[in-house]
């Protein structure tokens, strides 16, 4: 289906972390490969993606030498250069070495935090450097099984301290970066700290520079809270804080499943797409998922394109839908629009509003149509008009 | 028991719909009778209860003519003033009639929206007159089934406005009144809009006065989207907006239950009570449940009773719990203390930071002993320490 | 779209209670006017259904005398005659009226257990008369809050009792009469008996007559507990247990939600419909969802019709799906035929198994290209093959 | 509290996976070093425990020489000898390799079912040696991320060949040993084969010889599916089929947690060990948790003797609130009993049963009374009675 083929101008992304995922969990051993970071230019450029982006240690094993980096980093570069690939967001690994256990930013050991500050700091460089205008942090070790072992307050507050720091050396270094925090609800962890999209755009509120935070929304995270992801993107966007998105798919309130987008909640999918693409966002649509375990090297490859593909099909569809004359009528019909206009008149007074009646029977039986304007959704979603 | 005798001084208030829920749902006819406001106001005086609550139409039927309406209020004002009763909050129904199907603050009908305003305007005015200090708004019926039918970031902008007439009226008055927000997953909607307290508070950042209102978690709204409860009321606490709490029982992610307070996640009841004595908050401890079905008008009440019953029995573990040594040590040994020290010293340049190497195996190695904590903190909900 | 219209042949039947579902709820009243039995007939005809089914009070309200339900019958009769629609399956209301507070069947009132039965049996003549051929049974009072006030094994003995007295009153009536259990985890209850698919057949075998009791499975039902519906359906074909089936939509783990068909998990729907068509199910594709409250009656017509469509674009494109060669193709790649292999050959011993050894390196390295063929079901699905 | 002190008569065993867990999964490395089984039993035997349990690879490093194996067995038996440990028993790794990557007994792979097979049998020879009395299978990589891949009948065809082979292998050599199959919902795979303890019995019904086979039910796997699950255990003692059970904790729909006995739904919990107590099982109460990674190797133990330390705690409750007369009372009140009379007098015939009346209204108004049978039960779980 040559009309679904990627290019550069649709700025999908993936994680190293993704395509490279090994499939170890808490009950399998590794059953692929493990994938170096400059033929995963290669196969995405290949593939028709845009940019790449990593975790520290998922480019450089963590212990490596300096020279050894170096030249992960030159044949990395030299990748990125042959292929135009971007590198439009950056990372930091901040939980599986046995030293994150309890956290990194809000870990009980002030060591700890010292080092994953550190951590941050010094791959927020290279990040700079290779052109990265995001840098992710995902906390998912930050949280807790028992609430009397964690200061919810005091994690808060370090977390604060941690932003800050981070936002200062942004600013000193004079860096084209901003931060992008990523919320989800549990696992690793019983309890992560920050959940929702909604309390990780409530805490950069209280941060110093609150302008240079935003959020990094993933599907399956707040569908695991079961939370409808297109709402969370669209109060987001509303706050002017979708700074990123993860993109990716997921069945419902489980263990984090991290699907290829488009395999988990079709239709959430679908009107996500018809958000993004219509809503304003215009940064890269970055995929995080995992080939499941039962893919070889070549399934995790088809399984990074059908991402994409995925994408560009809702896209298409979500276009069909809004230029479809039945829609317009039945939007119409569900009164969507009315929603626009503001509840009290230009200069209106509440006194004026006091004063109006309404006929709560008539009005009661009012009918929105929704239905029908959902099933119109539906059916574009098939192909069937 | 007499030691968990209720007082007025332990501020337990009661939403007249909880006691007086007469148990019509989906699946059920009514199976108790109507109970009277002022009948409520003296059983919940006996009790030792400190407040009662209750939506507009809660109190007053709606379509009583004025007559009928003076009439009630006459005599629901002579119960609270011959107990004593407060009534600390007010909040409006803007669910139950059909002309609410869609919403009230952001129904896609606009004069569904201005009728909404006004009655909670003219609410308002009782509330504050009755001394409450806390406007409770709950807009369940404001979401949705398809996000094709509503416009998320028009719904939000509607929000605003109301809350910004709201706040308006409420100043024009002088009123000492602020409003509380209260989050809901879903239910009656699909999916609700401001979800989760985190929706909540980051949405109230956006109002012109964001400091007039706060949130009114309650506990199963939360515990239906899986969060840890106590961790959002923590935020809450953080961000100097818990205004108010809604206490009841959940038993999981599944439909709404109000099971009476201490009947659903016992633990987590029990670190709720433990941040709420010992995090600062002092407003009212107020009830939000609905006697379940099975039981008569004798059996709600008994139910009743048991909510405040439960937390004045975890509020005194939660005092042997942090006055114990051993939970002392125990938290010494969880480096609990530990994460209210900053991260950087007092004066302590980054580059001081970068400079520190940290060793990894060593740290890696440390336990924190979460599990001898929790299991004190066990100990002590089951009374045998 | 004419080719997605419904025929009689296409054995589609509705629930009264669903097109004619008022909308009253926890949180709201009315919002449709009532329904007609011989008017939804009608409806039903019109829209191209095969049938319609009902509880007892669905059709005949209760507490109707004699001639007022011998009108209702005789109305729904000729209205039976003159569409040709059928009554495949009829079923009891054991749960709006508050006697049924703590159950039916399983109520700690051996009263109401009594009148339960009784309750049955009077509409199985009817039922019978009108041609049923299935009896459902729900039981959703039929569970407790507390475990401490439900006996579950009395409880479970109680619910053979009552299979086997209704058992035997069809045998020895000579109905033509196969009964089907339907499960739902929660709601109205906290947990309710029989709380899956596995649960209601694992109790079936332990019946007097199982051969005469099956199940009844409802998407949402088994969705609500996060449950695979497609599995559950599998294996009680499997088990020679799928009597019934309703058919509707949920959107992940919460409240009941009774969406349309097709509204709710779409993939899965696409599979369930894969599974029916090609899985030797040859009884009423039963439609058991609500109109949502936001729909006025010809909103509710809507939505029922759309339950319809969505089956049969599903059953085209599962059609499209099996018969596609690069599907073929997949499925091989996939080893999904290899299933069907005994895993020992035919006369082989346990001891030849033994003898035999596996390459765990090269073996461990097998990709099963699932994603493959589940994009290819995606394509499907999107209609873009 | 010497009182809760653990001794073999209590019959509580281990997985020598769970207090040897080390700690790796999705986002996580190593955290703990390696546990010796020699080393375990001394520790568990120590602590008051009665057994432990394992699977083959937990014992003897896959891959190891027979030598090895020898040495390391030789070792085990010794430490059971000196410290007269049972091993109740035993269990097949079937999931870490990369060659269950799609399942065991219904892997699509046919080599692969012939090696989960022999892997089994192999190691029953052992269990019978070492005196175990149950073998348990859980097949959580026996499911499925796409339904298209799996065909679940044939899958259930050959889950219920291996279970018929291995029923017979047991036969053949006389061991006293029989199988309990352990469901899970999702996690490793998406969907799991026999999600549930209903599932799983309703498929047992269909083996050769289903008398040999029961089932192994796992708090925190039926919990994952928001079932409940005393209510779950309650069916499966009331269909003989309780053979062995896995104590945890879990809190709420999520991702398998593992946590210690006690620490998840404390009220459940209760129940639970007052259903074992009080309904006749008789096996071993066996933990499967996994200490937390927070928990270094002391850590771990403190929480291994948690388990344990709750359970008799609440054992001690269950026995106080069976003995107290207030809870007869209440009981009695709550018309508990009356579920055991049978529905249908001795020798009545439904015609007597069909003439009888009931009035509704008077029956419609009686109280259940359960909240306060419910609140006595948390009065004995708080210790406050």
């Amino acid at each position: 289906m040559s009309q679904y083929q990627p290019t550069p101008a649709d700025k999908f992304s993936f994680g190293l972390w993704t395509v490279g995922w090994r499939g170890v969990n808490t009950f399998g051993d590794a059953v692929r490969p493990p994938l170096d970071g400059a033929e995963a230019v290669r196969r995405l450029a290949d593939l028709g993606a845009y940019g790449i982006t990593f975790h520290d240690d998922d480019l450089v094993p963590p212990g490596s030498d300096a020279a050894t980096r170096d030249a992960i980093l030159k044949r990395f570069r030299r990748a990125l250069d042959e292929t135009g690939l971007a590198v439009p967001m950056v990372t930091t690994n901040l939980f599986t070495h046995p030293v994150f256990r309890d956290g990194g930013f809000t870990s009980n050991s002030r060591d700890v935090r010292r080092y994953a500050i550190r951590k941050v700091v010094r791959n927020i460089d290279l990040a700079a450097e290779l052109g990265a205008r995001t840098y992710v942090c995902w906390g998912g070790q930050d949280g807790a099984e028992t609430e009397a072992g964690k200061d919810d307050r005091a994690a808060l507050d370090r977390l604060r301290e941690a932003f800050d720091v981070l936002c200062g050396y942004v600013r000193d270094k004079g860096y084209d970066l901003r931060f992008a925090v990523e919320p989800k609800p549990n696992e690793p962890r019983g309890d992560v700290l920050l959940p929702t999209v909604g309390h990780a755009m409530a805490f950069i509120n209280e941060l110093e520079h609150p302008e240079m935070v935003g959020v990094n929304p993933e599907v399956g995270h707040e569908q695991m809270a079961g939370l409808n992801f297109a709402h969370g993107v669209a109060q987001a966007l509303w706050q002017g804080k979708l700074f990123h998105i993860d993109l990716n798919g997921q069945r419902g309130v489980k263990y984090d499943q991290d699907l290829r987008f488009g395999a988990g909640d079709v239709k959430e999918a679908f009107f996500l797409v018809d958000l993004l693409e219509n809503g304003g966002y215009d940064g890269p649509r970055h995929f995080d998922f995992k080939p499941p375990r039962t893919e070889d090297t070549e399934g995790a490859w088809t399984s990074a394109a059908a991402c994409m593909r995925n994408y560009l099909i809702l896209k298409e569809k979500a276009a069909a839908f809004r230029a479809d004359p039945e829609v317009a009528e039945a939007l119409e019909a569900a009164r969507v629009a009315e929603l626009s206009q503001p509840t009290l008149g230009a200069g209106e007074s509440l006194s004026d509003l006091l004063a109006e009646e309404i006929d709560l029977d008539a009005v009661g039986e009012r009918g929105y149509h929704f239905e029908r304007l959902d099933q119109l959704a539906l059916d574009h979603l098939f192909g069937v008009r």
